[in-house]
Formats: C-alpha cells, sequence, structure tokens
C-alpha cells in the first residue's frame, strides 16, 4: 500500500491510502497518520475520495518526526567527496528540521543569497513501531516503508564548519515523498535509487550497495534515540552531486528533479528562488 | 523573571513565574509556555502556587523545540579539543532531540554499554519571539532569556563519525534549566558559566570570551532555519571536559553535576546508569 499525507484545495490536511486516481481518506476514522503506520488498514467503500489532481502532498511523516540522514553511504559516492570509501564503521549521522522539507511537487527554496543548492536523491524509511535498542534482525518490522527523498543541501554552508547542520536545514530546501510504499510490497529485495535533473539521469545506484543497509541504520540509530512511529531516516546518497560535476552544476530557478525509487514512485519538485523581503 | 515549567506530584504539567520559595502556576491562564516566552506576564494574588519542594523541573523550552548547539565557541575548549583555537568563521552547530534533556534535578541516564559520558556546561538561549534572517543588531528582542544547560555528550559515539549527532543524541544524556531567566533581568552583560563535578570547579568561563556571542548565533541560525519560541541555543562549553583530563574522568552513577550561569541559577543534576532490559 500506499500512504501519504496531504492537504486538499480548501486547505484541511488528510492522509490516506493511495489508489489509481485517487486517495482513499482516513483521517476521517484513524486518530492519526502515525497509527496509519502502525498497522495495514484497508480502505473501505464509503472512505472519501481525493482526486489526486487536487491534492497537494505533504511528506509522509509524524507530526514531529525525528529526521536522521546517514551521509556517505554509498563508496562511491564517498569516493566523490574526497572522503574515504573503505568501509566504514559507523554510519555518519545528521539531522534535518522538518521545516527543511517540502511535499512531492512543492518547489524547493534555493537562497537569495547563496547558489550552491544541491541534490541529493535518497530512499527514506519511515518507521512505523518505535523502539529503542532494535536488533538488526528485527528492524523490518519497525520499518513501515520508504519514500523518495531530496535530501538536497546548501553546500556553501554544510561546508562552513566541520559540522553539516548549517547546510542541510534551510527552510524548504529538501523532499519527501510522494507517499511511502510499505515493506509487505517492497519486501527485502535492493531497490534502485535514480535522480534526475531535467529528465537527464544524474544519480543511479542500488541499496544492495549501502555501506550500512536499512536493518543496520534503524539498529545503530535507536541504539542511543527512541524511535517512534513516523520518523524518518534518510539512508544517503548515490554518487553524481552536481558540487563534482566539472565545473560544478547547482540547482536554479526552473530546474525540475526526480527522485526515482523502485518499486516506491517518483518524487519530484521544482526550484524556486526565496523572496528577498522578510 | 524567572520562567520555567514543570510536573507537579500528581503527574500534571505547569508552567509559571518562579518566586522565592513557589511557582505562581499560569497554565490556567495563558495557553501555552511559548506564548509566556512572547511577552511579560505578572502573576496576580489568585494564581495558584505551588510549592518549589513539590516541582518536578522540565526542560524550559517549547513544545517541539528546535535545540541547536554551538561548538567550539571558547577557543580554549577549542585548543583542549585539538581544534585549531584561532577565531573560525563561521559557527559549528550540531542538534539535539528534545528526548536527549531531562529537567533540573532529574539524573541522567548513563548508557549500560558505554562509560564516556561526560560533562558541558553552558549558558543556553531560549528564544521568545520566532523569525528569520533576524539581524544581530536585533537579536536580543527574539531572545527571551537564559538558561543553564547540561550539553553532556557520549565521547565515544560523538567520534563514532566526523558528525557529532550520534554522541550528542542519547536519550536522557542531557539537562536543561531549572528555569530561563529573562533578559530584563540579566541584561547584555557577560555571564559566568561554571561547572562542578561533586562540588569542585572543572569549567569556568565567561561569556564575553565566546567566538560567537549570542546576538551573532542567533543571526547566523536564523538565517537558514526559522527561529520559533521556545527553541533552544545552547552557546558553547568552556574548557575542562572530562575526555581532556589526564587520565579521563567520565560521569558516573552517584556524581553530582552543576551548571551555573551567574544571575541565572544553578542546573543540577545526578548519574544513573540505564537499566540494561529494554
Amino acid at each position: 500500500m500506499r500512504l501519504a499525507r496531504f492537504r486538499t484545495a480548501d486547505g484541511g490536511a488528510g492522509f490516506g491510502v493511495v489508489e489509481r486516481d485517487a486517495v482513499a481518506r482516513l483521517d476521517h476514522r484513524i486518530p492519526s497518520f502515525e497509527h496509519l503506520l502502525g498497522g495495514p488498514v484497508v480502505p473501505r467503500a464509503e472512505d472519501p475520495r481525493v482526486a489526486l489532481s487536487n491534492v497537494e502532498w505533504l511528506p509522509p511523516v509524524g507530526a514531529h518526526p525525528k529526521i536522521i540522514c546517514v551521509g556517505f553511504n554509498y563508496a562511491a559516492h564517498a569516493s566523490e567527496s574526497e572522503r574515504d570509501s573503505a568501509a566504514p564503521e559507523h554510519p555518519t549521522l545528521f539531522t534535518r528540521f522538518p521545516d527543511s522539507l517540502v511535499g512531492a511537487g512543492t518547489p524547493v527554496v534555493r537562497p537569495f543569497d547563496d547558489n550552491s543548492l544541491d541534490w541529493e536523491g535518497e530512499a527514506a524509511l519511515v518507521i512505523s513501531t518505535g523502539g529503542r535498542r532494535i536488533a538488526a534482525a528485527e528492524a523490518w518490522r519497525h520499518i513501515a516503508g520508504v519514500t523518495c527523498m531530496a535530501e538536497n543541501s546548501v553546500r556553501t554552508w554544510q561546508l562552513h564548519s566541520g559540522q553539516a547542520t548549517a547546510g542541510k536545514n534551510w527552510a524548504a530546501t529538501g523532499a519527501a515523498g510522494p507517499w511511502l510504499t510499505t515493506t509487505d510490497e517492497l519486501g527485502t529485495a535492493p531497490l534502485r535509487v535514480t535522480t534526475r535533473l531535467n529528465g537527464t539521469v544524474v544519480q543511479d545506484d542500488t541499496t544492495d550497495r549501502l555501506a550500512f543497509g536499512f536493518a543496520d541504520i534503524v539498529a545503530y540509530v535507536s541504539t542511543f534515540t527512541p524511535l517512534r512511529p513516523g520518523d524518518l531516516i534518510a539512508t544517503g546518497t548515490p554518487k553524481g552531486i552536481g558540487f563534482r560535476m566539472s565545473p560544478p552544476r547547482f540547482l536554479r530557478p526552473g530546474d525540475e528533479v526526480e527522485v526515482e525509487v523502485s518499486g516506491v514512485g517518483v518524487l519530484r519538485h521544482g526550484v524556486v528562488d526565496e523572496a528577498v523581503a522578510r
């Protein structure tokens, strides 16, 4: 199943199950999106439907999610980033504030005073059942599903210090969605992560080549912090970021980015400039 | 004024103004702690009082705060950390999840499988009025006040990768409080930050020696992320962490840590071991 959060034309927010042409709304009979993540809920004929054309996607996460991102998790990207591409002993982690992400279809915002906004297509995990010190062997039972993530970064600010925080948390620079596909549909086979810029493939790799796989990441993160339903974990970006092109190619207004995760779907977003006025 | 959040013996949560021996509860007539941060509210004779002895402090922050921490902001600490202690061009930032902090008086939790929990006494800012791209000259109007913070870190995990995240986000390892003292009482004069371990001073410095002062930090952070009422910004720890003692001295059950910020108060916390069972 595909589970999503959205706004409708009248400004209301909802969540439900994505069908072929519509979303079956479940927010009328289920208390929260987090509840929906916790177990399979089958839409009923009487659940209201909203046409996909009338939906504005929101990131498919909880109300106040922890958003944790793994860096340098594909060896080829670690190598292009002038990192040691040998298998690291531990994951590299940073965090994003929820307001750094928009939903699929909403343009991301390029700072008016910095032109180094860069793409990072990723597969991201949405947590179903929370937990602390989750064993890797149990991790799949805690993952609701996988979504597409544009874990975009403002490179100059990412490199202001040794910590990536400032480059990873610009408001509305990244995106997640349009929905998560539940693990019962995906299975545990490798997923292909492909990023396209204006139709041209710029990143393309498969999750069997992650240094730390989905289960290992969940185990590591939950060792120190309790995971909760609706938390989001970005699993790392493949080789092919704009910063490492020659010359560098950063995002600019008019660009269209697509992040496709096989079996999940395609996240599309445009780019607009931040308004100069406060 | 001293503004605080707390739990009472019956398990209820409240907030209010701390007086000599009691807290004047304001949660009966003000919608949220964030509202209280936004403007001066004078307790009335009819506001209920809770004796300080019946209060369990909670961190004096909003319901879902952004918690942003500045690293290496005192030159002497940067130096002991084998960092270049010359004035850096930009602040080093990392983030903490709210559940990594307890209130004053509650013991912090040492992981059962790691003994490298270390102290970091700091002065921390609580945001009153939110904003984006706040100019340094305007920053004081956005700061509700200052609280004491035990920005404790699990050193081995902090050093697992180049990003500090994993060492800074262990559940219930840090603390903030017991209250914030509002800026109208503090003024803008330097504050003294002192950490005592079992009564012995281990860290002691003044905020005029910060590489990035309070206003500069607010300006830098709000450039990329909107600040909101109740957000918390830890401004950096002075020299004297246990990790750099010879031999290293880490926190263990039975220790008592005090973080004092002049004009604000003293945050005290003990240390307990994490229960092994899940």
